[in-house]
Parts: C-alpha cells; sequence; structure tokens
C-alpha cells in the first residue's frame, strides 16, 4: 500500500531518497528458496569477489546495517580498549552517532577543529602525543571522512600524506565512506586508489545514501590492521540473518557502476544548484561544492519560507548557514525549482 | 542478478527463508520521491496506528534491525546501570548473542537452568533475590522467550503468573518475541491476550523469522517501565535512516494478518513433521512440539547421512539431539521428502 | 580520634579486621619527602623484585586498589572484547562484584554450578565450547578461586589438571587468590608452586583480607598472556598515585613471611571453631574446613539469637546455611566464647 | 623499611608528597578490633555528619579510592545511558584518566577550548544544544575544575553563573574538586560557600593530593540529581571493604581544618614561587597563579639542567611551558632553593 506521495523530493538528506529500482529488482531476484543466513549464502560469497576486485586482492568484505554501525565495528576492530581515535570534530562519529562509538565500545575519541571538515597531518598532530602515557587514552587511529560532512573532498594526495603520517607514529587509518562514492564521481579516481592505495587501512563503504534501502559494509583493506571483526559485527548487533538481501543490494551497486553513475549524478545536481545559487545576493555558500553538499549562509526568514515547500537543515543556526543535499534521484527540474525559490525568497 | 538455486529449502533454520512476495511488494509501495528519515514518515506512523489497534492504546513501536538489537534495546531501556536479567539459560540473549547484553549495556544476566526453555515463579527466585545489596547485580528484569527456543510455548496463564510475580517484587518483564507469532498461532489466542494484557512491560517483536527482508520492532506495552527509548536505539546503533522500509515490511505482516497465516503454516509443518516421525524408530522427539520447531535424538551417523541433502542443526552433540526448523515457506512436500529421508537413513 | 570498640571482634568477615601493626609501621616508613607517583617510587620497585622472588622470574605486579579491581584487571587484560569467562557460579566475580565484569569490561561469564565452589575439567567443559561461532561469546578464559568463596581448598594437582586442560583448548586460566595465602598454608606448598608451577596465567593476589589497611595486586604470572595492563589499570581507575603506600604494605605481608603466618594463623581458628562446633547436635557443616571460613547449617532462631552478640552472613537463607570466618586477628579466646555461645544456642 | 631518602621533595605533583602525620595517627586510632566493612562503620558515619556540617543538611558523602573514580562514579550517578559532559579541554576527565569516562560508563565528553582552564556560560553554549535530538549525546552536565589544572580558581560568583546557566537548560554541576581546597583556601570562602550555595549537585573532595595516602570522596550536595550510586560504587570497583581507614583519612582534613591549614600552606608556597621567579629574565608565567601551581615558560635547555636536581612536568613541549607545583609539605628553604637554581640556571 503506497501511503505517500513519491513526487515530492526535498534538499534535506540523501537518507530522504528511496532505494533505486535496479536495487528492488536485486532484492526481487535474491528472494526465494533457502539461503544460509548469516554470511554463507551465495551473494555474500560473490560480494566478497566484487570487492576483491575493486579494492584490491587482500579486501575482506563484512555487510553491516547503517553507517554508525559500519564506523564502530570498524574502529573498535582497529583497536584496542585503551585506544583513542583522533578526527575532525565535524565528523559523523563525533558529532551524529548519538555517542555510539563511546558507549558501544569504550573508544575515546580526539576531536579537532577544522576550517572544511578535513583533517591534515599537522591537525592530527594536535592530539596525536602521549604514547605510552597510561594517563593518555592512547591515540592508535585516525579517522578521516570521504566526502566530508561538509561536501568536501580530500585529494589522494592529501589521503596518502594523512596515512603516511599516521602510520609513522604507529596509528591505523579508518575512512569513514558513507559518501565514498560521491568522492570518487568528484576525483575521478577508482575506488582502490583513493583507499587502498593511498594507505586506508579500513573502510565504511556508504550504500544507503547512494540508492540502497539499506547496508553497508566494513572493507577491511590491511587485514593486518583488524583482530576479532567477525566477532565483533555480531556483538555490536550488526549482523544481519538474511544476509542474502544487503549483499545483493551491495552487489546492485558495485556490480555495473550504478555506485558511480548514481553519484555522479547526485553531485552534477549540487554542482547545478551552486550554479544557479552562486551569483544571489544574499546567498554566500561557505564551502567548496565538491560532492553533493551546497553549504550556504541566508537569512533566517528567507530559510523560514523557502521550508514551507522544501526540507532542508540549519547548519549552523547562529549564523544563519544551512545544508542543501542532493541525492541519486534529484532531478534538474527539481534544482531549478528549488533555485528559483530561493531567488524568489531573496527578493531578486 | 540470480544466484541460488530457488528451489532449495532446508529445516536448519527461519532464517534460511527469504522474504514473502507480500513484504517485497510492500517495499515496492514504500519507495519513491522522498520521505523524512529516521522514523517521521508516512509508514512509520501508521505503523504506530496499527500496533496500538493491536496492542492497546498505550503501546509505542520503535523499529529496528534484528532481533539481537531488538532484546539489547528492549532490556536497556528497562533498566538502570546497576540491573540484572533474570532469564533461562537456553534464551537466546544468554546463548547467542555473542554476549551483546553484556559488551554494549553493561547488563548482567541471571542464567536459570530449565527443563523445557520456560521460566516458572519458582525458577525466577532462584535468582531473583538481593535486592538492595550493592554486592549483587540488581534482578530488576525478567526476560521470557515466546515462543521458546526449545520450540515451547507459554499459556497466557503461564506468562500472566510470572508477570504477577515479577511486578510483586519490583521486577520488570521483556519478552523476547523473535517468533511471537508462532505462540499467538498456537495458542490461538490475539497477540494482545498474550502480551499487553499478561502483564508484559516490553516485546521485541519479530518480523525477520516471519517473511521480511530484515526488521523487528520493540514494542514498549507500559511506557511508565522505560526511559530513554528514542536515544538508546540509536546509540546502540539500531536506528535505521531510510526507516520507511522497515516500517513498510512490518505494515505488510501486521495489516491483514499475513502474520498469522504465515505462523499458522510453519506451525503445521512442524506438526506435519513431528506426526511423520514421531513413531520411527530411532527418533525420540525431546520437547513437546507447539511452534515451528522439532528436536530430536537421533544417531548421529544417520544425522550426517541426512544432512547430504537437508541442512539442520546439532543442539547438543553430547546426545545426539538435533533441531529441525520449519518456516513461512516450508511445503508439504518438503516435509514429506524430510521424513522419507529420516526413515531411509534409520532403516525402516 | 578513635570511635570505636577495639576489642570486638566478629565472625563475619576477614574484611572487618584491621591491620596489621607490622602493616601501620610499614607505611609509616614508607612516608616523608617525595616519591614519583604513579608506580615509580623506590617501594615498587622494590615490590617487583620481591614478586619475583616469590613467583619466579617472569611475574610482573600491578598494585590494585581491591579484590574487584583485581579479578576485572586481570580478566580483562586476558580477554579480548569478544571473550568470555567460564567460572563457578559461586565466585565472587559472579556473586559479589556488582557485575563489575559485564559493566566495566564488558565479560561474559559462563558460570557453572558446583558442589562446593571448585570447578573441575568437566565442568569447565559444560560452557567451554562454540569456538569460532560468532553467536556464542567465546571461552577463552577460565577463572578459579583459590581457596574458594566456601573456604575449600584445590589442591596442586587439581590446579595444574585444570590450567593443562584450559591451556589445551586455547583458554588461559586466572587464579582470584584474594585468599591466596590461606591456601597455601592449609596446602603447605610455596605461592609459585600452586600458581605459576601449575600453569596459572595471571592472578589477583589478596592483601586487604590478610592484614592490610587496604591493597592487591595483580601478578601476571605468563605475560605472553596478557596485554595492554598497564593502560587498563588505569582506565579502570584502579591505578592509585601514591603507590608507595599500597606497596610498602604487600611489602610488608611478603618481605619475611607476614601473608604465611597470619594465614596459618586465621586457618587454625577456623579448625579450631570446627573442631569445636561438629559434635553439636544441630551444628551441620556444610563443606570441608581447609581455609578460615566454616560453613554450617544451624537452626534460624538459634542463629538469631546468636547475632545478638556476634556478627555473621546468612549464606542459603532458604536451607539455614550461615558462613563464619576468621581472620588474622582471631583469638582462641574468640572462638572459644563463640562454639561457646552455639552450644548454649542449641542448647546442648 | 625504609628504602628512600626522606629529605627529597619536587616540584613536579602534590601526589609526590607523602601522608601528613596526623592523617598516619588517625589511621592508627582507627585499627584494631572489628567493624563492618563497606561502610557501616563508625567512622565513616561520623564523615557523614561531619560533611553534613561542612556542605549542608542534604549532602551526602560515599568514600571512593581515587580521583578518576571520584569523577566516574559522580558524573555516572548524574547521567543517564545517552548523557554527555560539557568541559573545558584541560579538565582532567578528559586529558589525564586514560579515557575512563568514556569506557567505564560509555559517557562522551564534549570538549571546549578555553584560555584558562575555566568554563563560562558563553563557553558552554559552544557544545550545550541539540536537546531531544536523538543524534547527539545530550548534554546533560557540566563539570568545572576548581582550581582547575591550570592552577587557576572560579570565583564564587562565577560558579554561581555557570550553575544557573546550566540549571536553566536542564543541566546538572558535577565539581572536580581534587583541589577544591586550594580553591578555597585562595577565595577564603567556606566550602559550602563554593559550592553547594554556588548551585552544584556533585561534588568530587580531593583528599590524597591534600595529604592522604589515598582517599576521596563524592559528595552529593542535590540528592535528586543522582540515582544508585551505591550500586555505581561498587560496580565501578570504587568501594573499599575496610572503608574506616579512608573515612578516618577524611575525618583527620576536616575535622578540625587540617585541610585548609595544608592547603594555605601550599598556596603560599607557590605564592613565595611565583614572586621569587617573576622577574627574572628568561621566565615567562603563563597563568595567573591561585592555587598551588606556577606556569611559566623557560628555555628548553634550562628546564633539562634544572631538571637535574628537581623534578617537574612539561606542559607543552612545543612551547617550553612547565608546571611547577607545591604541596603540603613544601618548605620555604625548598622553594627558595628551587628559585635559586631556576635564577642560576638562566643566568642572571
Amino acid at each position: 500500500m503506497r501511503l505517500h506521495d513519491e513526487t515530492v523530493r526535498h534538499f534535506a538528506s540523501d537518507n530522504y531518497a528511496g532505494a533505486h529500482p535496479e536495487v528492488i529488482a536485486a532484492i526481487a531476484e535474491a528472494n526465494g528458496g533457502h539461503q544460509v543466513a548469516y554470511g554463507e549464502d551465495d551473494y555474500t560469497a560473490r560480494l566478497r569477489l566484487r570487492v576483491r576486485e575493486l579494492f584490491g586482492e587482500q579486501a575482506e568484505v563484512f555487510p553491516v546495517f547503517n553507517g554508525t554501525g559500519a564506523n564502530v565495528v570498524a574502529l573498535t576492530s582497529l583497536l584496542p580498549r585503551w585506544g583513542a581515535v583522533v578526527t575532525a570534530a565535524t565528523a559523523h562519529i563525533n558529532t551524529d552517532e548519538g555517542g555510539a562509538p563511546e558507549r558501544v565500545s569504550g573508544l575515546k575519541l580526539l576531536p579537532v577543529q577544522t576550517p572544511d571538515g578535513k583533517l591534515t597531518p599537522e591537525l592530527i598532530d594536535r592530539e596525536a602525543w602521549g604514547w605510552g602515557d597510561e594517563h593518555r587514552a592512547q591515540p592508535l587511529a585516525v579517522s578521516v571522512t570521504q566526502s566530508t560532512e561538509l561536501g568536501t573532498v580530500y585529494s589522494v594526495e592529501e589521503l596518502r600524506a594523512i596515512c603516511k603520517h599516521a602510520h609513522a607514529r604507529g596509528m591505523r587509518v579508518h575512512l569513514d565512506g558513507a559518501r565514498l562514492a560521491n568522492a570518487a564521481a568528484h576525483l575521478g579516481v577508482s575506488l582502490r586508489e583513493m583507499t587502498t592505495d593511498a594507505g586506508v587501512d579500513i573502510l565504511s563503504f556508504g550504500g544507503t545514501k547512494n540508492g540502497l534501502l539499506y547496508g553497508e559494509a566494513v572493507v577491511v583493506l590491511d587485514p593486518s590492521a583488524v583482530d576479532g571483526l567477525l566477532f565483533l559485527r555480531k556483538l555490536t548487533m550488526q549482523l544481519a540473518s538474511k544476509m542474502r538481501f544487503g549483499s545483493a543490494q551491495l552487489l546492485a551497486l558495485l556490480d555495473d557502476g550504478l555506485w558511480l553513475r548514481s553519484a555522479q549524478h547526485a553531485n552534477a545536481m549540487a554542482a547545478r544548484l551552486f550554479a544557479a545559487v552562486e551569483g544571489i545576493p544574499g546567498v554566500t555558500v561557505t564551502q567548496r561544492v565538491q560532492a553533493n553538499a551546497v553549504f550556504a549562509v541566508i537569512a533566517p526568514d528567507a530559510a523560514a519560507r523557502l521550508r514551507e515547500r522544501f526540507r532542508f537543515y540549519d547548519w549552523n543556526p547562529a549564523t544563519g548557514e544551512v545544508r542543501w543535499m542532493t541525492s541519486w534521484d534529484t532531478t534538474e527540474a527539481d534544482v531549478d525549482a528549488f533555485a528559483a525559490a530561493i531567488r524568489s525568497e531573496l527578493g531578486t
């Protein structure tokens, strides 16, 4: 039964979008008959092969339910009980996970302020010190987000420099790739160049924001970096019984490039929105538009009027900064209508 | 793409089955356009109404990803940091969750040995003592499973007696209803009679084993028993972003009785299997067959030969006890073929 | 200022006793001037040497505050986040620590019923299974208590068999030695014979019950069994700043045999009590009296009358079992007076 | 046996000092005979009365082992599992507890940069937002340190403003008073004026740094703010069995003003050191000297030479900032000798 108006689309979050039709089709194909539960099914087996093709021969994939789950499972597999994670203060793990890293795994986060959501070796060093001192939570991992929560993208060189810096200090590198596809689309590089080859040790690979019903994957790029992942996924309640359906969805994304096509489209829609609004008096775009988000400052009253028709989030109520996100299903007409509304509300 | 043989069905677990076609259809219906994430969508709103119709006006529903998640979220919402849970030693929370209750929420379990997976007031009292003594983890909840992990079913009277006993001692009652539908089908009572009206405070309502892709729900029956459930679901990583799809599946189960029809069928298949094997020399059924499982002792070599064609689990390798489970998609022909194979392997 | 009557002694717990005068003297000697905090002081350095003399060249000592702390630090250092501990159901870690192992470190306990508080290889096997199965908390350690919470003592051979059995299955062995001295006194063997040489991997060495103000020590016997102990002690809040005082007390016990003399005395007082009461009609001693406790069943009304003059604990209110403990400062006159009172209250 | 040179004193930490002779005497007085364990002794009873005299009729005291323990027990009693704590980035709970708040209790810290270790309402507001949003760890407590880790002291008015601000937003206030005595000595106000009357809800009262062997106390000032403290103290392993000795030490501090005399002396020694060094070229004092610490920047080579005779800590190796602490036993001669050495090493 349909309860909603399927023609409505917002600029609030890529989580507001539904699932790509190819994903729904993949689920129907994977249905029927019995498959061994908890990951011994044919779809998860195939996913393992596909992930190795994309990320390298040593890569191991562990499907999980959601992004917070992927991040916490990945970080926990990387860190002993005394470990701490250097991260940008704006990182999802620090601001949007209800404290899950601390509460589920007792991880200590060491947040660093950044101008654009991106860490650098210098910024990492603000918290990366004190190894061996039992009074200090031990900084043993760095977590970066690609693309970042601010819509910006690390270059491959920047990631490589961070990984080299971290490894030289005995720290491992986790990449929160809830929007990894959008970063790859922006950079025009393969998934592997941006991750395995840059030195990333473990990855949260995002599926939901890129058109799945649900489902992400922890991808281990350096198996020597982790321990007990199979157990940790279960004990953090991220192990699906009918895993074939999560794996089939991930395969739908990865098998013939749907992940990239969808991300390219979402990015293009953000770029179109940016192009449409950047000249409007009263709109100040605050971050580089590299992935599928536009951050801008507009007058609160104009924002309020816009919201009567389009949902989007406040980012910083103190400054009037808002976030506009596009997704795989945003259309050019959606963008044009939204841009026209912005122009209209700002009286230009 | 289809990678598996959809004609194969086993007797290993109701998790091996796929999703009911009506569930797939419901997902497709819920797709398209944008819906607010994290539970403010139209499907979750409708689910709230439906749950109140079924469980009573005060009932509150919180969709989650999986059964372990439902149990841990429910128990954590019920208990302070110093709480402990009296439970059957065979309970899923004690034996099959990788220690999630202890590890995610620091809960102490107080397991009690039972003959048939069912607690009684007397059995509860073996561990329900020591309130106020700071040295003892405080027994503040009882957890029962319905139907139990041994395929047995509490009568409504038995549940009522347990709830009354627990409440009189200041303890709350959680019901792990991963297979609640099978119990309702067996008892021929409504969901409400067996839960709310019996005095249960909070419920893990099972969906996956009853034909969903994924998805369970925490159902609060007495809101005064819980605290912070919204926050706890998020921080235990059980909050889905595109919640409309979990809710749409649960609605597919609940809206016109699919939950009951599927459970009745699964139970009937177990009964058919029981009827077919109970007279076979060399097969000793060890538990009452009330829901969708048959527990039996058979010779290990016969079990090994059977497994060349049908998967099922050892329950107790020391005694040769095995578990045979049926599901919503088990056919009469499946049962008959399996029973014939058992008969044949046992040489009768 | 003295607020209490220093002539009163009970039979409730060895925790009711004060500190041995030699211990007070040792603290006064360690006082004055500055010593580096957190364990780099001269007393802790000397303690390290002394512990190696007693337990072997590889032994490492970590002073902590209390027994629960010692147990949790020791077990946590031994186990990954997915580990579980096979233990007697009567063990202090299971019944008297408020759930600290579960809550502080997320450890899962796998309790086994025993007749006398002692595990055996057969009893261990009831819970030691399921390695590699992610659904089962992994049994990776066995914890034994010596002397047990029931006043019984493992022989060296029994400990050796347990260690061999555990090690053969990939499990490590923790010994809760809150009353290790009493066991050594009973067996007439050295600390090393009973621990290191028997195969124990890590030890909680008890000081408080043996005459300290406060203070226990985690003693690592096999350094390859543990990881991160220095960090774990701090993050579990068991690291004393002025550690010289804890170490000086432990040295007072260990340097010239005070630990053994005190334990021998406490044991002798329990033996004297046992001898005095065993023939009394209405007193049924329920456990072998090997260390410093006598467990007995007496009529509840007699127990109530006795308690007007002497404190002691109920062990099992359902059966009328009580626990009588002696300590380093119990006198022969105390025992004789108590035995006379028992005899008198039982009307014999 | 004495293993150390009792004439040596450093400027590293007030934890390097020993115990005040009156404290040793109090322990000896509390010794002898049996006292009920775990806090039902006569000394703890008396401590309860004394704390109420000092902090108000509703105050409740819970002795614990150490400062990290006091902070974690206090914060945990104040916060639900979804709570977060706004705190200065330099706070002990954030930098020096090995992550204990996160690991033991799953608390999320929300650190704020400050110029002098002191929070203000404005600084608190940087992290105090997002109530009701399940994605954000809920800011439900503020933690301030008095005197701060930088040797500065909040005025009573400043504390009052913070408490008012926090309470108006539904947040509770914890005060880490590891050096509360030093702050009281500086301000010349009573303990109560600075805490209860200012609106503080719960307090970690420091003993060790003020002349005890070991021992701090959680002091609840508003009992309606906390829950389960008795259980939490035990399950965090901060419950001493022979509590009489911790309580007797705290009584020695509190009964006739030893706490204040010792703190006044330590402060005076810091003031003397400040006066002696402030004019020396090459010494830049970086924080106001209000309690018992002097923070200064000096040339690293001079610091290195000084350390051949006096221990002290680097505070910020990047800037050359060091910390010099005085304690209850620092003498005028110690200060003068140290100041002379500084002058000499800096060549003036």
